[in-house]
Protein backbone atom coordinates (compact mmCIF):
# COMPACT_ATOMS: atom_id res chain seq x y z
CA UNK A 1 0.00 0.00 0.00
CA UNK A 2 1.33 3.58 -1.13
CA UNK A 3 1.79 5.80 1.72
CA UNK A 4 -0.34 8.83 2.12
CA UNK A 5 1.14 12.04 2.10
CA UNK A 6 -0.13 15.07 2.82
CA UNK A 7 -0.03 18.38 -0.09
CA UNK A 8 -2.20 21.58 -0.50
CA UNK A 9 -3.96 21.66 -3.93
CA UNK A 10 -4.07 18.84 -6.19
CA UNK A 11 -2.07 16.32 -8.75
CA UNK A 12 -0.54 18.43 -10.92
CA UNK A 13 -0.11 21.66 -8.25
CA UNK A 14 3.62 22.82 -7.51
CA UNK A 15 2.86 20.64 -4.04
CA UNK A 16 2.51 17.85 -6.10
CA UNK A 17 5.63 18.26 -7.93
CA UNK A 18 7.66 18.81 -4.64
CA UNK A 19 6.02 15.74 -3.07
CA UNK A 20 7.38 13.86 -6.43
CA UNK A 21 10.33 14.68 -6.47
CA UNK A 22 11.01 14.22 -2.78
CA UNK A 23 10.01 10.69 -2.42
CA UNK A 24 9.79 7.74 -5.12
CA UNK A 25 6.03 8.22 -7.25
CA UNK A 26 5.79 4.65 -6.70
CA UNK A 27 5.73 4.52 -2.95
CA UNK A 28 3.47 7.40 -2.08
CA UNK A 29 0.30 8.91 -2.57
CA UNK A 30 -1.09 12.41 -2.27
CA UNK A 31 -3.66 13.51 0.04
CA UNK A 32 -4.82 16.41 -1.79
CA UNK A 33 -5.97 19.16 1.16
CA UNK A 34 -7.86 22.54 -0.26
CA UNK A 35 -5.96 24.58 2.60
CA UNK A 36 -3.15 24.52 4.58
CA UNK A 37 -5.25 24.24 7.49
CA UNK A 38 -6.48 20.76 6.20
CA UNK A 39 -2.59 19.73 5.41
CA UNK A 40 -1.47 20.21 9.01
CA UNK A 41 -4.94 18.47 10.46
CA UNK A 42 -4.01 15.71 8.45
CA UNK A 43 -0.54 15.17 10.17
CA UNK A 44 -2.27 16.21 13.52
CA UNK A 45 -4.53 13.39 13.06
CA UNK A 46 -2.68 10.54 12.03
CA UNK A 47 -4.31 10.52 8.72
CA UNK A 48 -0.69 11.01 7.29
CA UNK A 49 2.32 10.69 8.82
CA UNK A 50 4.14 13.33 7.32
CA UNK A 51 3.12 16.54 4.66
CA UNK A 52 4.63 18.52 2.22
CA UNK A 53 4.09 22.42 2.91
CA UNK A 54 5.31 25.61 0.91
CA UNK A 55 7.19 27.62 2.98
CA UNK A 56 8.90 30.22 1.15
CA UNK A 57 9.55 31.84 -2.29
CA UNK A 58 12.51 33.29 -3.51
CA UNK A 59 10.52 36.03 -4.82
CA UNK A 60 6.99 36.78 -2.95
CA UNK A 61 9.12 35.97 0.35
CA UNK A 62 8.09 33.71 3.91
CA UNK A 63 4.91 32.58 3.93
CA UNK A 64 4.04 33.85 7.35
CA UNK A 65 1.09 31.93 8.32
CA UNK A 66 2.53 28.74 7.68
CA UNK A 67 5.03 29.17 10.17
CA UNK A 68 2.38 29.82 12.61
CA UNK A 69 0.56 26.32 12.24
CA UNK A 70 3.74 24.82 12.57
CA UNK A 71 4.21 26.22 15.92
CA UNK A 72 0.56 26.35 17.05
CA UNK A 73 0.61 22.39 16.00
CA UNK A 74 3.77 21.55 17.64
CA UNK A 75 5.17 19.86 14.36
CA UNK A 76 8.91 19.33 13.03
CA UNK A 77 10.95 19.63 10.26
CA UNK A 78 12.33 16.98 9.22
CA UNK A 79 13.54 17.79 5.11
CA UNK A 80 13.45 20.85 2.75
CA UNK A 81 13.34 21.10 -0.83
CA UNK A 82 13.86 23.70 -3.33
CA UNK A 83 11.50 23.74 -6.14
CA UNK A 84 12.22 25.53 -9.54
CA UNK A 85 8.76 27.37 -10.13
CA UNK A 86 7.43 26.93 -14.52
CA UNK A 87 4.31 28.00 -15.47
CA UNK A 88 3.20 26.19 -18.66
CA UNK A 89 0.16 27.27 -20.50
CA UNK A 90 -2.22 24.72 -21.50
CA UNK A 91 -5.75 24.09 -22.65
CA UNK A 92 -7.78 21.19 -24.30
CA UNK A 93 -6.06 19.17 -26.88
CA UNK A 94 -6.51 20.99 -30.58
CA UNK A 95 -7.23 24.39 -29.30
CA UNK A 96 -4.41 26.64 -30.11
CA UNK A 97 -3.10 30.04 -28.09
CA UNK A 98 -5.35 32.26 -30.49
CA UNK A 99 -8.84 30.22 -30.00
CA UNK A 100 -7.90 31.31 -26.20
CA UNK A 101 -10.20 33.27 -24.51
CA UNK A 102 -9.26 33.43 -21.23
CA UNK A 103 -6.60 32.08 -18.65
CA UNK A 104 -7.97 30.89 -15.16
CA UNK A 105 -5.22 31.00 -12.63
CA UNK A 106 -4.21 32.25 -8.84
CA UNK A 107 -3.26 36.00 -8.88
CA UNK A 108 0.27 35.22 -7.91
CA UNK A 109 1.20 33.16 -10.63
CA UNK A 110 -0.78 35.48 -13.75
CA UNK A 111 1.29 38.21 -12.19
CA UNK A 112 4.64 36.17 -12.77
CA UNK A 113 3.71 35.93 -16.18
CA UNK A 114 2.30 39.40 -17.14
CA UNK A 115 4.49 39.77 -19.90
CA UNK A 116 4.05 36.64 -21.75
CA UNK A 117 0.05 38.04 -21.91
CA UNK A 118 0.76 41.33 -22.25
CA UNK A 119 1.74 40.06 -25.63
CA UNK A 120 -1.55 38.18 -26.34
CA UNK A 121 -3.63 40.98 -24.93
CA UNK A 122 -7.03 38.89 -26.38
CA UNK A 123 -6.76 36.96 -23.47
CA UNK A 124 -8.73 37.92 -20.51
CA UNK A 125 -7.26 36.84 -17.28
CA UNK A 126 -9.36 36.14 -14.32
CA UNK A 127 -8.31 35.49 -10.77
CA UNK A 128 -9.38 32.31 -9.52
CA UNK A 129 -8.29 30.83 -5.89
CA UNK A 130 -5.63 28.23 -7.22
CA UNK A 131 -3.17 27.32 -10.08
CA UNK A 132 -3.66 23.26 -11.12
CA UNK A 133 -7.69 23.83 -10.02
CA UNK A 134 -8.31 25.41 -12.96
CA UNK A 135 -6.56 22.90 -15.40
CA UNK A 136 -8.52 20.09 -13.29
CA UNK A 137 -12.36 22.04 -14.28
CA UNK A 138 -11.44 22.70 -17.93
CA UNK A 139 -10.65 18.70 -18.57
CA UNK A 140 -13.68 17.86 -16.47
CA UNK A 141 -16.18 20.25 -18.02
CA UNK A 142 -14.11 19.74 -21.61
CA UNK A 143 -13.94 23.87 -21.31
CA UNK A 144 -12.58 25.24 -25.13
CA UNK A 145 -11.52 28.97 -25.21
CA UNK A 146 -10.06 28.30 -21.27
CA UNK A 147 -6.65 28.32 -20.95
CA UNK A 148 -4.97 27.32 -17.08
CA UNK A 149 -1.00 27.49 -15.65
CA UNK A 150 0.51 24.27 -14.79
CA UNK A 151 3.83 23.60 -13.44
CA UNK A 152 6.20 21.55 -16.31
CA UNK A 153 5.33 18.26 -16.64
CA UNK A 154 1.71 18.64 -15.43
CA UNK A 155 -0.24 18.56 -18.47
CA UNK A 156 -0.54 14.94 -19.22
CA UNK A 157 -2.17 14.72 -15.68
CA UNK A 158 -5.27 16.24 -16.90
CA UNK A 159 -4.84 14.97 -20.11
CA UNK A 160 -4.46 18.91 -21.41
CA UNK A 161 -2.22 19.93 -24.12
CA UNK A 162 0.31 22.53 -23.41
CA UNK A 163 0.18 25.32 -25.75
CA UNK A 164 3.27 27.66 -24.50
CA UNK A 165 6.33 26.43 -22.18
CA UNK A 166 7.83 28.49 -19.02
CA UNK A 167 5.79 31.88 -19.95
CA UNK A 168 6.78 32.84 -16.31
CA UNK A 169 9.08 36.65 -16.22
CA UNK A 170 11.60 35.69 -13.69
CA UNK A 171 13.14 32.06 -14.49
CA UNK A 172 15.06 32.89 -11.41
CA UNK A 173 12.01 31.51 -9.38
CA UNK A 174 12.01 29.13 -6.42
CA UNK A 175 9.96 27.83 -4.00
CA UNK A 176 11.07 26.45 -0.73
CA UNK A 177 8.89 23.38 0.62
CA UNK A 178 9.33 21.66 3.94
CA UNK A 179 8.26 18.36 4.92
CA UNK A 180 6.88 18.52 8.27
CA UNK A 181 6.12 15.50 11.19
CA UNK A 182 4.86 15.01 14.88
CA UNK A 183 8.26 13.45 15.60
CA UNK A 184 11.57 15.21 15.42
CA UNK A 185 13.85 14.04 12.41
CA UNK A 186 17.08 12.11 13.23
CA UNK A 187 19.02 12.36 10.15
CA UNK A 188 22.68 12.40 11.60
CA UNK A 189 23.43 14.48 8.33
CA UNK A 190 21.55 17.66 9.69
CA UNK A 191 23.17 20.94 8.82
CA UNK A 192 20.50 23.09 9.67
CA UNK A 193 18.11 23.95 11.76
CA UNK A 194 14.83 26.50 12.53
CA UNK A 195 14.61 27.86 15.96
CA UNK A 196 12.11 29.83 17.30
CA UNK A 197 12.01 32.26 21.17
CA UNK A 198 10.79 34.83 22.14
CA UNK A 199 12.51 38.14 24.16
CA UNK A 200 11.43 40.34 26.72
CA UNK A 201 11.58 44.29 25.53
CA UNK A 202 14.81 45.42 26.93
CA UNK A 203 17.11 47.62 24.18
CA UNK A 204 19.70 44.94 22.60
CA UNK A 205 18.50 41.63 23.58
CA UNK A 206 18.19 40.08 20.00
CA UNK A 207 22.09 41.16 19.85
CA UNK A 208 22.80 39.12 22.26
CA UNK A 209 21.52 36.21 20.77
CA UNK A 210 22.54 36.85 17.39
CA UNK A 211 26.38 37.72 18.90
CA UNK A 212 25.26 33.96 20.81
CA UNK A 213 24.93 32.47 17.07
CA UNK A 214 28.36 33.96 15.97
CA UNK A 215 30.53 32.94 18.69
CA UNK A 216 29.49 29.22 17.53
CA UNK A 217 30.11 30.34 14.33
CA UNK A 218 26.42 29.31 13.32
CA UNK A 219 25.53 30.89 9.59
CA UNK A 220 22.23 32.72 10.39
CA UNK A 221 20.68 32.46 6.75
CA UNK A 222 17.08 34.03 8.13
CA UNK A 223 15.43 35.31 10.70
CA UNK A 224 11.71 36.30 10.66
CA UNK A 225 9.06 38.59 13.21
CA UNK A 226 6.34 36.31 13.78
CA UNK A 227 3.48 37.58 15.09
CA UNK A 228 3.00 36.05 19.04
CA UNK A 229 -0.93 34.84 19.23
CA UNK A 230 -3.39 36.74 21.72
CA UNK A 231 -0.49 39.08 22.64
CA UNK A 232 -1.14 41.82 20.25
CA UNK A 233 1.91 43.10 18.31
CA UNK A 234 4.49 41.35 20.56
CA UNK A 235 6.95 39.12 18.11
CA UNK A 236 8.67 36.00 18.51
CA UNK A 237 11.54 35.56 16.14
CA UNK A 238 12.17 32.27 13.71
CA UNK A 239 15.39 32.13 12.57
CA UNK A 240 17.51 29.36 10.13
CA UNK A 241 20.85 28.77 10.84
CA UNK A 242 23.24 26.18 8.78
CA UNK A 243 26.50 24.92 11.01
CA UNK A 244 28.93 22.20 10.31
CA UNK A 245 28.72 20.35 13.22
CA UNK A 246 25.78 19.65 15.20
CA UNK A 247 26.66 19.17 18.68
CA UNK A 248 28.21 22.50 18.06
CA UNK A 249 24.28 23.63 17.12
CA UNK A 250 22.94 22.16 20.40
CA UNK A 251 25.75 24.14 22.67
CA UNK A 252 24.91 27.32 20.91
CA UNK A 253 20.94 26.49 21.42
CA UNK A 254 20.96 25.59 24.73
CA UNK A 255 22.89 28.81 25.52
CA UNK A 256 20.11 30.67 23.57
CA UNK A 257 17.68 29.42 25.69
CA UNK A 258 19.02 30.72 28.87
CA UNK A 259 18.60 34.40 27.60
CA UNK A 260 15.53 33.97 25.49
CA UNK A 261 12.27 33.01 26.07
CA UNK A 262 9.90 29.65 25.24
CA UNK A 263 12.98 28.77 23.10
CA UNK A 264 11.65 26.04 20.47
CA UNK A 265 13.79 23.81 17.92
CA UNK A 266 11.23 23.38 15.12
CA UNK A 267 13.97 20.90 13.22
CA UNK A 268 16.99 19.81 12.52
CA UNK A 269 17.19 18.44 8.56
CA UNK A 270 19.64 18.54 5.66
CA UNK A 271 19.58 21.52 3.82
CA UNK A 272 18.28 21.29 0.52
CA UNK A 273 20.57 23.20 -1.28
CA UNK A 274 24.29 21.11 -1.97
CA UNK B 1 -12.03 68.82 -5.54
CA UNK B 2 -11.30 65.44 -3.29
CA UNK B 3 -8.16 64.21 -2.82
CA UNK B 4 -7.47 60.67 -4.61
CA UNK B 5 -5.97 58.33 -2.69
CA UNK B 6 -5.21 54.71 -3.93
CA UNK B 7 -6.57 51.99 -1.92
CA UNK B 8 -6.61 47.79 -2.38
CA UNK B 9 -10.24 46.65 -2.74
CA UNK B 10 -13.31 48.91 -3.07
CA UNK B 11 -15.66 50.78 -0.90
CA UNK B 12 -16.88 49.07 1.93
CA UNK B 13 -13.10 46.91 2.32
CA UNK B 14 -10.86 47.54 5.52
CA UNK B 15 -8.89 49.61 3.30
CA UNK B 16 -11.45 51.82 2.67
CA UNK B 17 -12.18 52.18 6.11
CA UNK B 18 -8.49 52.54 7.12
CA UNK B 19 -8.80 55.19 4.50
CA UNK B 20 -11.46 57.04 6.45
CA UNK B 21 -10.05 56.29 10.00
CA UNK B 22 -6.61 58.16 8.50
CA UNK B 23 -8.35 61.03 6.74
CA UNK B 24 -11.32 63.46 6.65
CA UNK B 25 -13.74 61.57 4.21
CA UNK B 26 -15.24 65.39 3.12
CA UNK B 27 -11.66 65.86 1.66
CA UNK B 28 -10.86 62.14 0.63
CA UNK B 29 -12.02 59.79 -2.70
CA UNK B 30 -10.92 56.08 -2.39
CA UNK B 31 -9.20 55.30 -5.85
CA UNK B 32 -9.97 51.38 -6.05
CA UNK B 33 -7.33 49.31 -6.95
CA UNK B 34 -7.51 45.40 -7.86
CA UNK B 35 -4.63 44.39 -6.70
CA UNK B 36 -1.19 46.02 -5.07
CA UNK B 37 0.65 46.39 -8.01
CA UNK B 38 -2.15 48.88 -9.47
CA UNK B 39 -1.91 50.97 -5.91
CA UNK B 40 1.86 51.39 -6.33
CA UNK B 41 1.56 52.17 -9.78
CA UNK B 42 -1.16 55.03 -9.22
CA UNK B 43 1.44 56.68 -7.13
CA UNK B 44 4.49 56.08 -9.38
CA UNK B 45 2.60 57.84 -11.99
CA UNK B 46 1.45 60.45 -10.61
CA UNK B 47 -2.42 59.33 -10.88
CA UNK B 48 -2.49 59.40 -6.32
CA UNK B 49 -0.38 61.01 -3.97
CA UNK B 50 -1.00 58.90 -1.65
CA UNK B 51 -1.98 55.26 -1.16
CA UNK B 52 -3.04 53.57 1.77
CA UNK B 53 -1.51 49.53 1.91
CA UNK B 54 -2.01 46.98 4.09
CA UNK B 55 0.99 45.60 5.65
CA UNK B 56 1.14 43.22 8.48
CA UNK B 57 -2.09 41.65 10.53
CA UNK B 58 -1.39 40.82 14.08
CA UNK B 59 -2.18 36.80 13.66
CA UNK B 60 -1.04 36.54 9.59
CA UNK B 61 1.98 38.62 9.96
CA UNK B 62 3.97 40.68 7.53
CA UNK B 63 2.39 40.84 4.27
CA UNK B 64 6.06 40.44 2.56
CA UNK B 65 5.52 41.28 -0.76
CA UNK B 66 4.05 44.71 -0.41
CA UNK B 67 7.18 44.98 1.60
CA UNK B 68 9.19 44.59 -1.87
CA UNK B 69 6.37 46.73 -4.08
CA UNK B 70 7.19 49.47 -1.57
CA UNK B 71 11.36 48.81 -1.83
CA UNK B 72 10.98 48.28 -5.79
CA UNK B 73 9.62 51.57 -6.56
CA UNK B 74 11.34 53.73 -4.24
CA UNK B 75 8.35 54.59 -2.44
CA UNK B 76 8.57 56.22 1.26
CA UNK B 77 6.18 55.50 4.37
CA UNK B 78 4.89 58.48 5.46
CA UNK B 79 2.26 57.21 8.21
CA UNK B 80 0.66 54.75 9.77
CA UNK B 81 -2.30 53.07 10.76
CA UNK B 82 -3.60 50.30 13.30
CA UNK B 83 -6.93 49.22 12.37
CA UNK B 84 -9.36 46.60 14.61
CA UNK B 85 -10.29 43.57 11.87
CA UNK B 86 -14.46 42.83 12.28
CA UNK B 87 -16.48 40.91 10.30
CA UNK B 88 -20.12 41.51 9.97
CA UNK B 89 -22.27 39.26 8.15
CA UNK B 90 -24.54 40.69 5.81
CA UNK B 91 -27.06 40.54 2.96
CA UNK B 92 -29.83 41.80 1.09
CA UNK B 93 -32.50 43.16 3.52
CA UNK B 94 -35.39 41.34 4.54
CA UNK B 95 -33.46 37.55 4.51
CA UNK B 96 -32.63 36.26 7.68
CA UNK B 97 -29.52 33.80 8.87
CA UNK B 98 -31.69 30.55 8.03
CA UNK B 99 -32.39 32.08 4.62
CA UNK B 100 -28.80 32.16 3.65
CA UNK B 101 -27.47 29.16 1.65
CA UNK B 102 -23.90 30.60 0.91
CA UNK B 103 -21.48 32.98 2.42
CA UNK B 104 -18.78 34.15 -0.23
CA UNK B 105 -15.67 35.53 1.05
CA UNK B 106 -11.78 35.67 1.54
CA UNK B 107 -10.41 32.18 2.55
CA UNK B 108 -8.70 34.68 5.45
CA UNK B 109 -11.67 36.31 6.41
CA UNK B 110 -13.70 32.88 6.20
CA UNK B 111 -10.84 31.08 8.39
CA UNK B 112 -11.13 33.79 10.85
CA UNK B 113 -15.06 33.24 11.64
CA UNK B 114 -14.75 29.27 11.68
CA UNK B 115 -16.31 29.31 15.08
CA UNK B 116 -19.13 31.37 13.71
CA UNK B 117 -19.76 29.09 10.78
CA UNK B 118 -19.33 26.04 12.65
CA UNK B 119 -23.08 26.57 14.59
CA UNK B 120 -24.33 27.35 11.09
CA UNK B 121 -23.87 24.30 9.35
CA UNK B 122 -26.32 24.63 6.23
CA UNK B 123 -24.44 27.49 5.18
CA UNK B 124 -22.20 26.81 2.91
CA UNK B 125 -18.48 28.41 2.73
CA UNK B 126 -17.50 29.78 -0.67
CA UNK B 127 -13.74 31.09 -1.47
CA UNK B 128 -13.92 34.64 -3.49
CA UNK B 129 -10.48 36.59 -3.94
CA UNK B 130 -11.61 39.02 -2.06
CA UNK B 131 -13.98 40.15 1.05
CA UNK B 132 -16.11 43.37 -0.15
CA UNK B 133 -16.63 42.47 -3.31
CA UNK B 134 -18.63 39.76 -3.02
CA UNK B 135 -21.07 42.04 -0.70
CA UNK B 136 -21.15 44.56 -4.55
CA UNK B 137 -22.46 41.24 -6.31
CA UNK B 138 -25.08 40.75 -4.15
CA UNK B 139 -26.43 44.40 -3.97
CA UNK B 140 -25.97 44.58 -8.11
CA UNK B 141 -27.38 41.39 -8.57
CA UNK B 142 -30.27 41.50 -5.35
CA UNK B 143 -29.06 38.03 -4.98
CA UNK B 144 -30.88 35.93 -2.66
CA UNK B 145 -29.51 33.39 0.28
CA UNK B 146 -25.98 34.87 -0.50
CA UNK B 147 -24.26 36.33 2.46
CA UNK B 148 -20.85 38.21 2.73
CA UNK B 149 -18.36 39.25 5.44
CA UNK B 150 -17.78 43.42 6.14
CA UNK B 151 -15.81 45.62 8.06
CA UNK B 152 -18.36 47.20 10.79
CA UNK B 153 -20.25 50.39 9.45
CA UNK B 154 -19.88 48.46 5.57
CA UNK B 155 -23.12 46.95 5.57
CA UNK B 156 -24.88 50.49 4.00
CA UNK B 157 -22.80 51.08 2.01
CA UNK B 158 -23.66 48.66 -0.35
CA UNK B 159 -27.37 48.97 1.21
CA UNK B 160 -27.27 45.65 2.49
CA UNK B 161 -28.72 44.46 6.26
CA UNK B 162 -26.22 43.11 8.54
CA UNK B 163 -27.15 39.55 10.46
CA UNK B 164 -24.65 39.16 12.91
CA UNK B 165 -22.06 41.43 14.10
CA UNK B 166 -18.20 40.28 14.84
CA UNK B 167 -18.14 37.26 14.04
CA UNK B 168 -14.40 36.76 13.94
CA UNK B 169 -13.32 34.29 16.21
CA UNK B 170 -10.25 36.19 17.67
CA UNK B 171 -11.29 39.77 18.51
CA UNK B 172 -7.83 40.54 19.06
CA UNK B 173 -7.36 40.76 15.36
CA UNK B 174 -5.75 44.53 13.68
CA UNK B 175 -4.00 45.20 10.76
CA UNK B 176 -1.54 47.52 10.27
CA UNK B 177 -1.64 49.91 7.21
CA UNK B 178 0.91 52.22 5.94
CA UNK B 179 0.73 55.31 3.76
CA UNK B 180 2.84 55.58 0.65
CA UNK B 181 4.30 58.83 -0.94
CA UNK B 182 6.68 59.41 -3.69
CA UNK B 183 8.32 62.16 -1.53
CA UNK B 184 9.84 61.22 2.41
CA UNK B 185 7.35 62.08 5.26
CA UNK B 186 8.88 66.03 6.72
CA UNK B 187 6.76 64.93 10.44
CA UNK B 188 8.82 66.61 13.04
CA UNK B 189 6.88 64.04 15.30
CA UNK B 190 8.52 60.88 13.63
CA UNK B 191 9.45 58.59 16.49
CA UNK B 192 9.91 55.33 14.29
CA UNK B 193 11.24 54.13 11.02
CA UNK B 194 11.46 51.45 8.79
CA UNK B 195 14.72 50.71 7.15
CA UNK B 196 16.55 48.14 4.78
CA UNK B 197 20.21 46.53 4.38
CA UNK B 198 21.66 44.05 2.91
CA UNK B 199 24.62 42.31 4.52
CA UNK B 200 27.44 40.36 3.64
CA UNK B 201 27.34 36.31 4.21
CA UNK B 202 30.39 37.23 6.93
CA UNK B 203 29.12 34.86 9.94
CA UNK B 204 27.86 37.94 12.73
CA UNK B 205 27.70 40.67 10.76
CA UNK B 206 24.04 41.14 11.09
CA UNK B 207 25.02 41.02 14.71
CA UNK B 208 27.17 43.71 14.15
CA UNK B 209 24.42 46.18 12.99
CA UNK B 210 22.10 44.70 15.79
CA UNK B 211 24.55 45.79 18.53
CA UNK B 212 25.01 49.26 16.62
CA UNK B 213 21.15 49.79 17.21
CA UNK B 214 21.25 48.91 20.92
CA UNK B 215 23.91 51.22 21.46
CA UNK B 216 22.33 54.02 20.35
CA UNK B 217 19.42 53.37 22.31
CA UNK B 218 17.22 52.70 19.00
CA UNK B 219 14.34 49.78 20.39
CA UNK B 220 14.12 47.56 17.42
CA UNK B 221 10.51 45.94 16.99
CA UNK B 222 10.73 44.03 14.30
CA UNK B 223 13.11 42.92 11.63
CA UNK B 224 11.86 40.67 8.25
CA UNK B 225 14.38 38.80 6.34
CA UNK B 226 12.67 39.85 2.59
CA UNK B 227 14.65 37.91 -1.03
CA UNK B 228 16.72 39.93 -3.02
CA UNK B 229 15.24 39.95 -6.25
CA UNK B 230 17.29 38.23 -9.07
CA UNK B 231 20.16 37.09 -6.42
CA UNK B 232 18.32 34.02 -5.24
CA UNK B 233 18.30 33.15 -1.62
CA UNK B 234 20.10 35.96 -0.33
CA UNK B 235 17.88 37.94 1.52
CA UNK B 236 17.67 41.34 2.44
CA UNK B 237 16.73 43.02 5.94
CA UNK B 238 13.91 45.13 7.43
CA UNK B 239 13.76 46.73 10.24
CA UNK B 240 11.37 48.73 12.41
CA UNK B 241 12.75 50.88 15.00
CA UNK B 242 11.52 53.26 17.19
CA UNK B 243 13.29 55.96 19.11
CA UNK B 244 13.15 59.08 21.13
CA UNK B 245 15.22 61.03 19.25
CA UNK B 246 15.06 61.88 15.78
CA UNK B 247 18.62 63.12 15.47
CA UNK B 248 19.80 59.88 17.42
CA UNK B 249 17.77 58.02 14.54
CA UNK B 250 19.96 59.67 11.95
CA UNK B 251 23.26 58.91 13.69
CA UNK B 252 22.62 55.55 14.02
CA UNK B 253 21.83 54.92 10.66
CA UNK B 254 24.91 56.76 9.40
CA UNK B 255 27.06 54.31 10.85
CA UNK B 256 24.74 51.38 10.27
CA UNK B 257 25.39 52.47 6.60
CA UNK B 258 29.04 52.15 7.15
CA UNK B 259 29.05 48.55 7.81
CA UNK B 260 26.42 47.35 5.62
CA UNK B 261 25.26 46.99 1.96
CA UNK B 262 22.49 48.65 0.24
CA UNK B 263 21.47 51.00 3.52
CA UNK B 264 18.05 52.43 2.53
CA UNK B 265 15.66 54.51 4.65
CA UNK B 266 11.79 53.46 3.64
CA UNK B 267 9.96 56.32 5.81
CA UNK B 268 10.27 57.92 9.20
CA UNK B 269 6.97 58.58 10.49
CA UNK B 270 4.85 58.88 13.75
CA UNK B 271 4.16 55.99 15.39
CA UNK B 272 0.38 54.94 15.10
CA UNK B 273 0.45 53.37 18.37
CA UNK B 274 0.37 56.32 21.59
Amino acid sequence: MKKKIAIQGIRGSNHYKALTELFNEAEVEALECNTFQELVKAVVTGECEKAVMAIENSIAGSILPNYRLILDHQLQVTAEHYLNISHNLVALPGQDLTDLVQVKSHQMALHQCSNFFSNHLHIHLIEDVDTALPAKIIAEHQLRGVGALVPKGSAELFQLTTLAEDVQNNSLNETRFVVVEKQAGTSLEADKATIQFEMTHESGSLAKVLNTMAAHELNLSKIQSIPIPYDMWRYAFIVDLSFSNRLQFQKAFSEISKISINPTCIGQYKSGKS
